[in-house]
């Protein structure tokens, strides 16, 4: 029998382009460059929760179907941990929802709220991932840049890049559903400030938008010592789901699960559609993570994590200081903006045909990880079109990563000093 | 400040009623029945399995990201355990995708092909997530009974339940794209023979459609001995994705982990979807099971996984036929499926409020959870409002339960003998 007629791909994935990840990941690795490009820990999670783990698996219950809300344990561990963050006593059977990583749960959420046309304010640079979830459920993305308020040419805070709140309110239409937040920032590393939450909140409630603060990195802040929650400002948890993720807490991004946080009536259409999307998370892995949530503040683990992170980010950080390239100094998060501005890549230079309509960046990072061997990501993949100029002289690099492993980008990037303008 | 205007959830979530599943497992742990309602194991999975996961997360590897496609090393496995069983070589690289279970494989197929109003050809009774997969997608789904054409007033093979070819033709339009086929079957337990593998996929071919092929119960067939594959068959490899469970093939229903076979270009628009869903499946319970596959047939595994089923459904097949109530003897799957036509529940039995507008099927499980003590599903809820008549007098049991738990149900149930019409 011949082949058949090409049975057509529907027209919510027709358009997805190749991905970054799918162009430097197997870069990094062709090329054994050090990989500070993706934000995954190459150290293990701590002891205890993988211990944690190790014991679930030898429990029935925890090899079979948990509840699509989410194990119990894990509910229950979860409220504990969050309700003084949130300043008030959740009830884990109806304001948490477990789910595949935060990303399945920020799908859920727009599969549960987006028709077809509705708007959802983004911020840029935003996580790629958010706009395939929101055009694959009929949304529209529109974008409003954080730009860098700073003299870029120097060293700056990440809580120098603003949003203008004006800007912010005139992309708001009637059309508009949903606005997200994402506070630690990647890839900016800016905490917003509560001014900033307030600002934003007010807008969201001027306009009944729900807003999506995505906060997988909130146990990951260096100063100030501080993470606001937008949910606990003015009233703004009627309309918050807040996205947490266990990956990014407990450093296991291979586990899956995350988690949303709110009022039982805004969580209802996002649990209905994760129900339907994944039935339920994996039952040992939310086990081990109920776990972690038990154990940590006895352990003292929060605060350890941070200074080991904090550690890691001062050692990235002398690296660029020492090559006299300026950064934006991450509040929170694992990841620093690099100016590049002052790197002279060679002007006959080979690129892949692939770059060549891509911007700038692309090509920089290209040949960092080709020639300097170490691997960054161009932060423009986080911005529209239109607004790409305004990062094509960044890279974005990660910290998560062994002090050996920075220790090894560090005398790497050490070569970059002859390519760098005085 | 006052709360907000409800922020109104999306139309492809809000017509989703109560399923079956939130009524009948609170009442079966409310009622301490035996269970024999959900489809998941009360008995371990194999050792070798388990301590494959044990060891995983031990390697820090397994605890981060993996690759959108899955693991390799799970690839490489599933493709040398399906390679003779598909009579061709499965390519790792392109020809397998691992999902976060087979529902989320099934979703982001859904997703990568449905078209608002593409239409989806099911065969009832059907699996329930597939509607709300299909409709959260666009999709239309369009019904086509498989129907009892043995006499159901005794015992009756699982293989004379039939489908109408020409009904089945009859519900082809030019908006149809899709036809899902289930074999082994839930909850009827049928095989699907090689002949009527054939009518269908020429039905298929003849209309250019996709087909789904969910084997997911692959391993677990008793007689004949055999399991037909749709993809094996007159060139239908071509235009069939199967998919397969993780949780089925070892006993790990809350692991999470499914997997989709079929050519490249068939896969690509899920594997498009998937990326964006769930971007990856956790990491150590791939490995767990890529080590299942690689020890199951130097152990016997799967041989003797289906000897344990077969003594488990004559175990129960014994108890109803000791009452007198005629079955349909399942040729694979661990689904039973009782004609409770002679059991009379007292008339004037009082059910609650939300039972009153479901067929009869809710109310006979009710009564048997409640007062027998034992929980089955009714089948009704698999399949659509006009056919339902052809459910309500059966009633859905598992046998994925220990020795121990069968005999515990059969003693309650030789209560119901005063209640059977002589």
């Amino acid at each position: 029998m011949a082949a058949p007629a090409l049975i057509p791909r529907a027209e919510r994935v027709a358009h997805f382009e190749q991905d970054v990840w799918s162009i430097f990941t197997p870069l990094a690795l062709e090329c054994q460059a050090v990989n500070l490009g993706q934000g995954f820990m190459n150290f293990p999670p701590p002891d205890f929760v993988v211990e944690a783990a190790r014991e679930a698996v030898l429990r029935n219950d925890c090899n079979q179907y948990s509840h699509p809300k989410g194990r119990p344990r894990l509910r229950n561990a979860l409220a504990k941990s969050y309700s003084p963050l949130f300043e008030r006593t959740l009830d884990p059977e109806n304001e948490i929802v477990v789910t595949a990583g935060a990303n399945e749960g920020i799908f859920s959420i727009f599969a549960g709220y987006l028709d077809q046309g509705s708007e959802v304010i983004l911020m840029e640079p935003f996580f790629d991932q958010y706009i395939s979830n929101i055009t694959m459920n009929g949304g529209v993305p529109v974008y409003c840049p954080i730009r860098p308020k700073g003299d870029i040419s120097k060293d700056m805070s990440a809580s120098e890049w603003k949003i203008d709140i004006k800007e912010l309110e005139s992309k708001i239409t009637p059309r508009s559903k949903i606005i997200v937040l994402n506070t630690p920032h990647n890839p900016i590393g800016k905490v917003f400030s509560r001014e900033e939450l307030t600002e934003i909140g007010a807008l969201a409630a001027k306009h009944n938008l729900l807003i999506i603060s995505d906060e997988v990195y909130d146990r990951l802040y260096f100063d100030p010592k501080n993470h606001q929650r937008i949910a606990t400002l003015d009233g703004f948890w009627e309309r918050t789901i807040t996205v947490g993720s266990g990956g990014k807490t407990f450093g296991t991004t291979g586990w899956r699960v995350g988690w949303l946080i709110g009022p039982k009536t805004l969580l209802e259409p996002a649990l209905a559609a994760h129900t339907r999307v994944v039935f339920c998370v994996n039952s040992p892995l939310q086990e081990a993570i109920a776990v972690g949530f038990e154990q940590a503040d006895e352990r003292g683990f929060f605060g350890s994590q941070i200074s080991a992170y904090e550690h890691k980010r001062e050692k990235l950080l002398s690296v660029f200081r020492k090559l006299g390239l300026p950064c934006t100094v991450p509040e929170g998060s694992y990841f620093i903006l690099v100016n590049t501005d002052k790197i002279q890549v060679p002007a006959d230079y080979e690129f892949p045909a692939l770059l060549h309509s891509r911007p700038k960046d692309f090509r920089t990072c290209y040949w960092l990880t080709k020639e300097i061997g170490v691997c960054a990501i161009p932060p423009t993949e986080f911005y529209s079109k239109p607004n790409q100029k305004l990062a094509e002289n960044f890279a974005r690099f990660a910290f998560c990563k062994t002090d050996e492993t920075l220790d090894a980008a560090a005398e790497r990037l050490s070569k970059l000093s002859e390519y760098i303008k005085k």
